[in-house]
């Protein structure tokens, strides 16, 4: 039985669930899962605001009983003419069949799209731990656009993936 | 009569200078400007503390006087190991045949070093305004690593220079 994918917003509230989700894929190290949360608490009052002049925006894939299994992270690239930065698409290990991480990223290039954004930019590592993300990336259009030598690392260079999105079809 | 470029650490009384040295550059557009002060704001609270948890620090080049003529803005990148960004060096226009900027990037590279870092990357634009910028960091060491086609806007790609940093003979 196939589950089907809903995408909804993020509230304050899924802090916990964002948490476990980036630390269950196993790839992030304990500073990637701080990077994670910060991003998430900029976005996200205490109050349960979303903050008006945060960077970041957020996207949630749950499950028909309301769980959430991924998100994604976005946002517009500062002075930059229309480049929109990816900074994350994560998807819990139990739901990454189901089409979660696809269908995130199909609503974050449809939502930039209709603001008319010309290029998406996705950095990754170049450790044979992410080749399944960089696999996923790939798969979608992204290519590989620079490597930086022992960026993250001695060893582990970064990798950066663009995308450049069509004009949209508005009207 | 050549005046001597002193380095001193910056506080928040010195945001209007910074904001003034940033324009009057002539290379940085209103959303560059924006940023640089965004950076600024984290860095500095309004009580006249350095922020304890800001990604950010700065140092200044100031005349005999005590004016603000330049100043440097770097950081640990997140979630790597030992990299820096080197966000801005900046120099007022009236002071750029005073080695303000060979001294802040001298002192900037001397303070991570101590810190053991190990790559330091710089971004910049491929623009023809930018060149000056682009041989002042290729003359003191810093290679292309990579470039990113039409990162900025349309035929305004991206430059990523970046620098190895020997290990620190410390004691």
């Amino acid at each position: 039985m196939t589950d089907v994918i809903r995408i909804g917003p993020l509230n304050p509230t899924h802090r916990n669930q964002v948490e476990a989700i980036v630390r269950a894929t196993g790839v992030f190290s304990g500073a990637e899962v701080g990077v994670a949360l910060e991003l998430f608490d900029e976005t996200f009052t205490d109050s349960g605001q979303r903050t008006a002049d945060s960077d970041y925006e957020f996207v949630g894939a749950f499950t028909s009983d309301g769980s959430l299994v991924g998100y994604g992270c976005f946002g517009a690239t500062p002075a930059t003419d229309q480049t929109f930065d990816l900074y994350w698409i994560a998807v819990h290990p139990t739901a990454q069949r189901t089409g979660a991480g696809g269908t995130l990223m199909t609503e974050v290039e449809q939502r930039l799209q209709q603001r008319r954004a010309r290029l998406l930019v996705v950095d990754t590592s170049s450790r044979d731990d992410y080749a399944p993300t960089r696999r996923f990336y790939q798969k979608r259009g992204y290519e590989q656009a620079a490597r930086l030598r022992d960026f993250y690392g001695r060893g582990d260079d970064r990798i950066v993936l663009t995308k450049q999105l069509p004009a949209a079809a508005l009207p």
